[in-house]
């Protein structure tokens, strides 16, 4: 970790540890430079990366404060700590519809770009998600075994992103999502307590290691009045 | 800008101009260094942060590769160049519902963040977007006049991101996007070609500027048939 990056890292556990939240002030750079024992450089490179990640934002000749437009309740689809983390402060349970270690599909061979299917597994989980005991989603999943090679009833029963980043200690690199609107079937109305023909949110979502291999690709059918979805934008300089 | 983001720019265009896509390998850290001059640890830091942004992914031993799982016709919801850019490979139009500049109301005040709404008018413009001539979005924006000074029917019926970034040259710092699901009511469900409750897409945006003020906030509902969505994920490794 370069040292700009350490720098940033204190900087999110001081805004974690003194409860800091949106449009809150942060110390001044010249403050953080005698805390941090750092150059001017490292601090403004921190600063710099931290804004890009859309987590503070700087005013010319006034200070840096933090960002946080985040609604409660809403699901952060950017956040890569699973329903748990983003919906932690309600209670989050699940039930299990199936489990199972199967040879890919030819969806989960596409997505999670498995070189030879006749010799890779994938775990495939189906569970239903429930937000303060109500459904609020139906969720599929295919886990490559060759990257995550355990899976349980009682894992997939808890958090499985808990279970492979503390368990496992397998650090996520990202998610990229496709979103659609459609209605539901009527299997799926009826685990969601709706009708069918009901309007729905399908996501597709596929979770990357930091060295681009893909290992989980999830499809999920979201229950419409149960479910609001935020995405922080970043700021970002570079273009295709 | 710093040396690393120079290089990282250059990297950029470079990506363009050979029109490289997903997977496709960069020249090796080696080359970068040869022929950028810049030191290993520029380059370094320049990769870290297209990494970060979600550009490339890195493979140790092997090399850098190019990201890039945009499926053709998703709207890609955290582009900042607005519809014409994220669908430049389709006609975009757009039909003007109503252009007005007004004293702003509660949702304005509230998510432009006007400390004084006696002296801040706001743009209000209403549109209808068309893709290849058939309609994909009605949308609903409060631009505050302290920062967009003027707006016309003959700027919004283009692209107004294009104006504010390219004639009034204003940056766009980043977007905030809130996602729910509903059903159509009868004026909406007219004006996109559906049935009153017919599913829909609803997204509230808000845009700031790189200094955090909020300048745009926009309301749209989507026809669920014509659009689908894409959320490129960046590597975070900070979290609140």
């Amino acid at each position: 970790m370069a040292k700009y990056e350490e720098v940033a890292s204190a900087l999110v556990r001081y805004i974690n540890d003194n409860d800091l939240s949106a449009d809150d002030k942060l110390p001044s750079i010249q403050e953080m430079v005698d805390y941090y024992q750092v150059s001017k450089n490292t601090v403004l490179s921190a600063l710099n990366d931290l804004e890009k990640q859309g987590l503070i934002y700087q005013v010319r000749g006034s200070g840096v404060y933090v960002r946080g437009n985040q609604r409660k309740g809403y699901i952060n689809l950017l956040n890569l700590g699973g329903f748990n983390s983003t919906l932690s402060q309600f209670k989050v349970d699940s039930k299990i519809l199936s489990l199972s270690l199967i040879a890919p599909p030819e969806e989960a061979v596409e997505n999670l770009k498995i070189a030879d299917p006749s010799k890779t597994k994938v775990y495939y989980v189906r569970r239903i998600r429930y937000i303060e005991g109500r459904p609020f989603c139906i969720e599929e999943s295919y886990f490559d075994k060759d990257i995550i090679p355990y899976l349980s009833e009682e894992i997939a029963s808890n958090s499985i992103f808990d279970y492979i980043t503390e368990d496992l200690e397998i650090p996520i690199g990202y998610g990229d999502h496709f979103l659609r609107v459609g209605k539901l079937k009527s299997e799926h109305a009826e685990h969601l307590n709706l009708a069918k023909g009901d309007p729905c949110l399908k996501t597709e979502s596929i979770f990357h290691l930091n060295n681009g291999k893909p290992f989980d690709y999830s499809k999920v059918i979201y229950h419409f009045e149960e479910t609001q979805f935020f995405i922080q934008g970043a700021s970002t300089q570079y273009r295709y």
